[in-house]
């Protein structure tokens, strides 16, 4: 039987800054340009989450996204909603808070809560324009 | 060459309630929620519809989107749209019209009518944060 | 000092028919069409509350979109929400569930419970293609 | 002959925080929650502005929308895109950053650069379930 | 007894170009930059018609949006869908087909249509950051 | 360790005829509909590029979405923005502009613009309901 993925949307707003410490300041500047603004600036993050698997013959569900959504909120928009997320957060004190960065740490922090017999993927919108997706 | 996936958008509104029958009147309540409701909900279905194949140097197309359109309209709108998916249709008298069993059953309505050499997947929308793709 | 208008976005999902009793089934076909089908169909509603005024100088709100957030959620989601707008509400007992009307309704249920200071403005998506506003 | 209104969107980021020095801690914890965060969060703000005049029958436009993109690019977002609105800007040093208060502050830019004989109104998206529009 | 609004949304894809031919190449060129090109461009352009007017009891609508589907077919998009502007349609054989231009002649299209009681405003699309409103 | 991919959307306007001057005149009109119209029609083109990689431990970036919109300006847009896709490219001057193979004339020009160690793939939308992606 084909798996079938299941998709939930999430959102949390949050406070960056983008920054190497090992770099110097010019490189910092060049590399990110307005991102590495020294106050922050921040963003609305649209956070999908999919679970790809088969369908439970009982339920007719792979997974209840009430459930997804729960899961969601625990871990993610509990931790970074409305949060700086250099200096609120230990997962980015010495972790850039790039997309990429930020989507591969969402996806740490759910895929132990998903049945391993579960496909996990992580969409990740940091505006309208950009966006990452995890694993690829 | 490299394969190409062509993508036509449909829509249907329909009425539903989730509900197992084997179940107790309290599983089905723990497992559905506000799903479960007797009297039925509803919701506007955004269906996309892929087709995947090599391009016809004739035509420039792989399919035309007009044609998804109109199997579409067939198959699926004429079928679902502004009905009740419990009582008014006989594909869902005897299946949990949860998001995953709509897609699958639209998959298996549209998969005789889509050139086999062509691969077909479908997107479904029950809200704006929730949606299923088979297969995934 | 100029208004401010303010809003807040909140949905629900909802079974209904359009049905006039008072017409002969002939006149409810002609009429409404589709939407006239026996066994219901649905919508996602989605319900923008507008509330204008003045700003606080204390607060820099008008209002505080949870406090219409809040008030969208006790006063029409628990009472619309999965719900069967025919069957289930004493609103549309006897009151014809179009998007006219389910609008009118949803104001009337807010009013109230605005600062009487403050005017009140309700647009109600039925479809994506299809809203209305009021008042107007 | 009537007007017509012109409308042109644009985009920027800016962290900030909700907070009023003269309330006490308690206070401005109660009244703007996870918005007092003392470390900022931020959003992706984006912004219409209207433009409302007769057509210039030279033209065929009343304002050129490239026009209106340039002035929004030169007075709002030069002066917010990737800032802190607390820490980067003048405007929000003794304002609170309502989105209220944004808006209001966006249209006294603008005003000045807009040609008297027209009318100008401005909405911000603060999320895409909270906006403001002033003047209303 | 207030007014409700009543919104239908449709749409069409047609080229044009802006161009005044009582003005020289240069000026031309500075007035419209990239919109001057000579051999057109196009757009999907979204419309949404707005009818305004009192709640029929009979029918619980101002007017059926399916009534208002029904006369922009057959009045604008007949008339304008997968056209060139300039050289196809004699409306804009002699008049700029700005954004501007384009919603007065909706309008001017469908008033005599609409029932006179009842209030008629035309938005339209031309890109996802340009629209306007008529009458505003 | 796992790829990611990275998105960035673009857009330009263009005007387009669907032809192929091999077939007689009624193939053409059966075949391609409206889309056939000698003069022309456009659209609102929506471009997302995706680029898939590792994430650089140094920059917390697969690549830099400023890095892929400099590219699709310089290679797509000055090229095809507010450009008769049939008159005024030489990219079709004998290349029937369909979704589909604009779409692949997208990435063949970024392609070999592209790190080599990364996967690319276009997803181009000719409407809000039409559109397709390369490679599938």
């Amino acid at each position: 039987m084909s798996k079938i993925a299941v998709y939930r949307k999430e959102h949390f707003n949050a406070a960056h800054r983008l920054h190497n410490p090992e770099l110097s300041v010019e490189e910092n500047a060049r590399l990110y340009g307005k991102c590495n603004s020294p106050n922050y600036h921040g963003h609305n993050y649209e956070l999908t989450v999919c679970v790809k698997g088969e369908v439970d013959t009982k339920t007719g569900y792979v997974i209840d996204t009430k459930e997804i959504s729960r899961l969601v909120r625990e871990e993610v928009v509990e931790r970074f909603d409305h949060r700086n997320l250099n200096l609120d957060t230990k997962e980015f004190k010495n972790l850039n808070p790039t997309a990429e960065n930020i989507a591969i740490v969402i996806y740490d922090l759910l895929r132990p809560k998903i049945d391993p017999k579960h496909d996990l993927k992580i969409t990740l919108y940091e505006t309208e324009r950009n966006f990452v997706e995890y694993p690829a």
